[in-house]
């Protein structure tokens, strides 16, 4: 069953590996068919090299697997979180590329540097609160996924696909699985600049809000000018 | 028309991407015909895999276009500014490449910390000043051209062919495209040294104006006598 | 003698190589029998793209060559002083890979920042005290094995398979020659994303224990539930 | 003439590019025939993808073209200068590699933190003194090889066979141009992680005299005992 979505997962699984934003079994990807309610997601450590798309794993928003004999990767009830509360995204990524990560590390958000950043993340780039004890001993995963909900309260999670969770790395998201990868290649991109940048001068400043929305906007909404029609 | 110009443009193009210089469809290389006053440029947001020649758009210097089906990259305005106040130059090219974006995100000019730099670009490579928000909003990538071509006042366009964009990135010219696209690695690489010198001596000095003279004619000029006659 | 322990030997050897750890014939992997008390390891100073299973040159725990015509690694007294110490492990690799390196010229252990570092290292990945003159000039690659083991007293080997000998550089080890390497590929990405973070952010702080607890069981022991049962 | 000669020197010059230390035509090998007093070296400003063993120049210690149709590297009379005053070198590389160069820019001599930098160079690699004004105007590339010299003053040029020229970039030599080569690799890693551990602790020191003894004479002299004898 969903033979589409389970080849984009598959095929977003292995873009995460070429773009070099993996090592070993790290990372993972799913997608959602919000029809049916499903998420195919990547098995629990599986190497990229024989990863096959028959192995991705088919589960309900409730975490049962439907279909797939291996086990889903053990960050899924974060995306199922992710899923359920971001009602328009449609695939999900979580990679330790080094400097989304290091930042997640220094537990700061990302702030909008310039125009590489503008262009994609309509704003700074959140880092999550710490989950406290209680959260990491119980319901880790799912409860990963509430921090990075409530990290959005006031926020547009369409606007901003990028999250960093608090001395554990990035996720992304966006409309399919391909296209949460993509925002983690930029994202990782986009972190590498601005750690670069403040090693430069400390003092750089994050852009002005007109310069965020003329580069936000010239590519997302009714708007937008940047690419083909 | 223009085959050989669009030849050109298309090849520089790819040239930007097996340099490692951009990620996705970012960057964009154009090239000048000054005798017809008609340019080529890359269109926007178009893979690298996937781009021909064919693609590559033929516009006027007021920026109409004249052949071509798709639309042309949206930094357009600001080469046909740089074309139109640079009388000499033949290309240009535009990245996000990490180390030179991460210079104009710290919105400092690159200073000549050595003879690599000096090779190149004949002083420091400077950072036009910030857009006003009136500037932004209107004509955005026309007022970008602008600023650029004022951070040139007193300058020459052809012994420095690169600048900074405050908190954006690089846009690097040449006598033609491929020049262009040459001057944005050699860019990328004066940058990651400068940004590596300074955190090894951040009381690092530029070259003295002797040794900047040395180098930049030993490559340029009619005193040259470097490469082959 | 020792065919399967010798082409894995081999093979670890090679990963090094293929995952950039290594420069010319920098680095070495050896594993262990334990049943027969054989060591296998990389012979001194041979190029990787030359070197043969057959070169791979066996010894007892005593170091006396058993197998062989060649020399082994002259680091092998460090690797045979941490078999005989640490009796769990079956395999050691050693690099110079920069940025743990780095850290260990540094002098300092890498502390536990984040959950890539806590997946595979229950806690700070310790530097050796660095060797008395009398321990450098005397017996220098056994009392290397040395203040490694005095470096876990009090700590286990097999929850951190790691160490950086102060002014040297990283030993790893493993449950077999290739999970060795496996621990080395690691530690250069764990360092690499500590030195960025610290950059960053120099007040960061290491992962509560719980954090670590979670990361590191999530993976190890009884109750592991990444990956396949 | 030289047919041997010529072709280390166009190996070592391809090598140099192979390894990833050169853009463009940056950089150039030099060899020596010590009976015959004549060197071969890369003609200036050839792309490494096109040259061939036939275009390399031979020249007198002088300098006088003996073969060869193009002209031989501007950085020639340097290279001289280092044959006539090392006499034990068989051969001279020059790179704008850029950790090296940064420590070039930094005017700083690169410190020796480890066992890598010991295992190669006894002891730091030294930073020569800026050329002065006059020194740039008359004769550059001579001078800069005087300046070299003049840094070694003291110091033995076979047991530390790289030199940074101030604002510029690195020298090495080697016993032949493949081992200049070489030493142009590992200068290159050492700066690395010389700028890596001084950014993670600014106080790091040099290793102690008895830990440079060691790991140099580990493979250097009569007493060496890595590698294959």
């Amino acid at each position: 069953m969903l033979e589409e979505l389970r080849k984009q997962v598959f095929e977003a699984n292995l873009e995460l590996n070429r773009k070099g934003l993996v090592v070993y079994t790290w990372g993972n990807v799913s997608g959602i068919d919000r029809g049916r309610g499903l998420v195919v997601i990547k098995p629990s450590g599986v190497d990229y090299e024989t990863m096959t798309a028959d192995q991705m794993v088919v589960v309900t928003l409730d975490g049962e697997t439907v279909e797939g004999s291996l086990r889903p990767s053990s960050d899924l009830p974060t995306h199922l979180e992710l899923y359920r509360r971001f009602p328009n995204i449609g695939g999900v990524a979580h990679t330790h590329s080094p400097f989304a990560t290091a930042w997640a590390q220094a537990g700061m958000e990302i702030p909008c540097l310039g125009t590489t950043h503008a262009d994609h993340f309509y704003g700074p780039v959140p880092c999550a609160r710490a989950l406290t004890q209680d959260e990491v001993e119980h319901e880790y995963e799912h409860n990963t996924g509430k921090v990075i909900v409530e990290a959005f309260a006031g926020l547009d999670p369409d606007a901003v696909p990028a999250v960093l969770v608090s001395q554990h790395g990035p996720f992304t998201w966006g409309k399919d699985p391909m296209d949460a990868v993509k925002n983690s290649v930029v994202l990782e991109e986009v972190a590498k600049m601005a750690s670069v940048a403040l090693g430069i001068n400390p003092y750089a400043k994050p852009v002005p809000q007109y310069l965020l929305d003329k580069h936000y906007f010239r590519k997302h909404g009714k708007n937008a000018y940047y690419g083909q029609v």
